[in-house]
């Protein structure tokens, strides 16, 4: 079966079940429909045709290009940051399917610098500096992060003295290990920065706070004091120029200070709403929600496509005579929990979203809580996933015009950017461990699949137990906390596939027929998949037997070979339901190797 | 503590253990130390230094002219391959440390051509061709695999028609899945290569043969009747020019049938002293082996550099206060269990090159099937442990100039060339089966650990039960041939593993003393690190209990907390001890990251 035969089966398959390919399909955009329509459709000018085979130089203007003519489309506003949410993320989120440089460059821009002078500036920063931000006669760049401190941020060095008869700010880099460091833009085109410092007003430390600081003119020179390293190549990302920046007493305009959480009174004091400097710290640094939002589904997008390049490959790739290198059970069990999994993290994804739609001040921690585990989790699942795409297609994974090896390369460093992913399990762990009682006596259901089979409910039922009993384990254990992160870890992602677990299973119940049986199976494969991994923990819980284990095994083994077998026509439709346009997969093998 | 304090309190180190250090370093060395030396001090030389924003032409180029230059020091010749097959393997093993593109580029050509024409050619070959090879006059490619046939060579499409009346050999590609595909050195700079086709003579079908066939005339002309594409970019190795090859009916003159194992007579008849089609191409791609060991020991010594950069960093990286990285679990998790079981592949790679120097007739199956298994093993957890490395140094791990980047990338490869792994750990598991009686009982030592407490023997001892018990399920299987492969793949790991610790614990028993004991406590925590990873297996067999999986967990955390905290001291030794000088490890964060 060559391709031609394969899209002719899926063809029919479709006609058939045109409702289910359907619906599903629309049940997986989370919203904007037009809107990601439009985007897409925009995405096909020749600007955005991949080109593997360019220096920096030119692969950073590229992205610079790609970037404005993008821009001047009018698509959204960095306005939207405050006004529609929703449409933000929508639109920026389609850029990560030209590539994670465009995706993140512009989410640097947009979200991290404009977002942050939309949500920690006022009026007068909003008037000043929003239209140039949305037409980039303003790029942006966000110096955070330093050379000594990335996870510590409370720690950075960089100081920010109040000149009160100059009624100036001096930002200063007190040593080499206070340099701004990875500061994405910086390197070649930012004009300007949300720079983080220690504030001391009149001798009084004031705590971290924010100021918009230039770094070029308008003519693109460095300003007199700012210093800049180009950081040059890197693993991926290489359409963004990552700089290192140190200031030398830089003066900075009293209204250079972003002062929603804190400002200077006519009286040249420091007066803010929260009087905690570590609270109001906190306050500051929650819009980071949207960046780590666009990263998680960055990286749940990274795995639509490597799956299906690596699905619709290993289904056409004859190997020993007509067996296709998809029916072998190692195939299949390589990408096929991997593809339940990526259903799992965009479901609940869709969840997190409506839940910062709801956005108040009671759900503002469930929302921190749930944007550090998914993008946790999507990040180390989708480097996990795309490495077995690229091995499940042999060489032609290796084949940079196949794309994978590109999404491996940029993505990898999304385990560690906006939170490295220990430090977020760490913050979901300790969540959980609150609302923990250390003495409450945990019901274990003994061997529930030898009663029930197994089936999507009793699947979220363990994974819930799972979950309780590793955070009553964490708040009883004794020991440093150098020695815990390993347990702190095991309950954040226990947590993380608890909650993938109930999206599914929620979204299966909110639906019928045919589409709710396919839901509930992708549930089940995911589900099982999560219990077979850690099928130990379960036997020395008592939740499974050996026979339990062996159930377990063959329930994956069975969804498996129903999806993968004979032609994956069901894995090839679950695929074709995320909705990626030929033009943006763009793979040759996603299409017909033969003609390489 | 800074890199200097490191530094210096690993030279107390040192200095107190003086003997151990040292000695560990020298039984590290598997042959050659005097020649590996020299080598290593002459890639000083600066056209060694690492350049990463190289177009695709400069890299090739350059990576040409690093060849060039190494060759052009005679260390080595391609008749070592013959007459010190040791010598031969440590020359090319010293190249991977200047970066895979020249390790693998060399190896293509002085194994996989130069070895090829040793071992499949006749004296008139020898004469001829191996004092081109050496110099580089006539450098070499090697057209085995098609765009259609990978895994089963068996199955090529390339022809080669005996023509008796010009007595020449008529090569022709059939279709476009005929085509050559990947072939390093064909896309721009190979003159010549040892091409496999099916060989028909007089009508008769002859089986695989291999022939030399001129792709560029002298000057570097592509010659008539070859056409040729450039693959272009791939994930890495972009110093190798790999190509697409079409052969348009072109004739070689009859010399150019690599003759050792079929000659044609001077009756134009197809003779050979090997009867059976299969088993002459058994005899004829034995000679992979070179090329195997080759890539796994590049692989080994991949890790062992990416684990020295990131163990160095982490030793070093202060986070909240005087706490480095190092000193997290999670950290020394990731790294530490990595680190023993790099010495555990790099020492079973010293016993099967020294099976290798006893080659004969009965040795010649365990040796393919050891090079089959330590090859699959290394590249898969070199690609894993480089992973883990990246990660723990955060974004350092993702900048270029600390190497780590450009190992991933070029080391992802390795689990598809040569035998892509899948394929290799089914040979390994089919040859365990061979030997093994599906009625057997075989005896398990239940919970081994509650009675003798944990050490490398009773671990040795249950992982050696755990591939019996797997090779006895894998002869009782009942299902299909595509549905074995899960199980035979774990039969090929728990068979590697085994073997692994076999000599650990082998290499422990042969010295005394401190090292001794440093051996066995690199075997405990590789041995036990592979039982906890299958702690299900061992549970669901009754090999360990709760208790047992426990008291495992712990010995690993014990291990790790020994060489992983308060400044690291046992695991920089032994990084240490791999002896790779400075001006290869080149990583800055390798020595003080402070100065970036």
């Amino acid at each position: 079966m060559n391709r031609l035969q394969v899209i002719s089966r899926q063809f029919t398959a479709v006609s058939e079940k045109s409702d289910v390919g359907a619906s599903l399909s629309q049940l997986l955009v989370h919203d904007n429909a037009d809107l990601r329509r439009a985007i897409f459709e925009f995405l096909k000018d020749d600007i955005y045709t991949p080109n593997y085979d360019l220096s920096l130089a030119e692969f950073r203007e590229l992205t610079l290009q790609r970037i404005i003519k993008f821009a001047s489309q009018n698509f959204f506003s960095v306005r939207d940051y405050m006004n529609d949410p929703r449409k933000f993320m929508a639109a920026l989120e389609c850029l990560s399917y030209v590539d994670f440089s465009m995706g993140i460059k512009s989410g640097v821009h947009f979200t991290l610098c404009g977002g942050s002078i939309c949500r920690l500036g006022t009026q007068k920063h909003h008037d000043a500096l929003l239209d140039k931000i949305d037409t980039l006669a303003l790029l942006g760049s966000y110096c955070m992060t330093e050379l000594g401190h990335g996870t510590n941020v409370f720690g950075i060095e960089t100081r920010a003295d109040y000149d009160a008869r100059a009624r100036q700010f001096i930002i200063s880099t007190p040593s080499n290990t206070a340099s701004k460091y990875w500061i994405g833009g910086a390197g070649q085109h930012a004009k300007v920065s949300v720079v983080f410092a220690q504030l001391y007003v009149g001798g009084k430390y004031e705590g971290v706070n924010a100021f918009v600081v230039r770094l070029r003119d308008d003519a693109g020179k460095i300003m007199p004091g700012v210093r800049i390293h180009d950081i040059g190549h890197k693993m991926g990302l290489n359409g963004i120029d990552n700089g290192q920046v140190w200031f030398d007493n830089v003066r900075v305009p009293r209204d250079g200070l972003l002062d929603r959480y804190g400002t200077i009174d006519d009286n040249d004091n420091y007066v803010s709403p929260i009087e905690s400097v570590s609270k109001r710290f906190g306050a500051m640094i929650g819009g980071l929600t949207t960046g780590r939002v666009l990263i998680a589904q960055g990286c749940i997008d990274a795995m639509k496509m490597g799956l299906t390049i690596a699905i619709r490959y290993s289904a056409d790739r004859p190997q020993f005579g007509d067996t296709r290198i998809m029916d072998y059970l190692t195939h299949q069990r390589d990408l096929l929990p991997a593809l339940a999994e990526t259903y799992a993290l965009h479901i609940a994804m869709g969840d997190l979203k409506t839940l910062i739609d709801k956005a108040s001040s009671d759900t503002n921690k469930d929302v921190h809580i749930m944007s550090c585990g998914l993008k946790a989790a999507a990040s180390w699942s989708a480097i996990d996933t795309l490495h077995k795409c690229r091995e499940a297609c042999g060489g032609m994974g290796f084949h940079s015009l196949n794309k994978i090896p590109e999404l491996i390369k940029d993505s990898h460093i999304t385990s560690t950017f906006e939170g490295s992913n220990p430090a977020l399990m760490q913050q979901v762990a300790k969540s959980v461990m609150e609302g923990t009682n250390a003495t409450e006596r945990i019901m274990i259901s003994s061997m529930m699949l030898d009663k029930t089979g197994i089936n999507a409910f009793n699947v979220l039922e363990m994974l819930r137990q799972r979950r309780a009993l590793l955070a009553k384990e964490a708040v009883s254990f004794q020991g440093t906390s150098t020695a815990i992160t390993l347990l702190l870890n095991k309950l954040g992602w226990a947590h993380v596939e608890h909650m993938c677990m109930q999206s599914l299973v929620s979204k299966a119940k909110m639906v019928d027929g045919e589409l709710k049986q396919t839901l509930l199976e992708v549930a089940t494969l995911y589900g099982t998949s999560v219990v077979e991994k850690h099928a130990a923990f379960f036997l020395m819980n008592g939740m499974l037997d050996r026979n339990g284990v062996v159930l377990v095994s063959q329930c994956i083994d069975g969804i498996c070979n129903k999806w993968g077998s004979n032609g994956a026509l069901p894995a090839l439709s679950l695929c074709d339901a995320f909705g990626i346009p030929d033009h943006l997969i763009r793979a040759p093998i996603a299409f017909d190797w033969r003609q390489m």
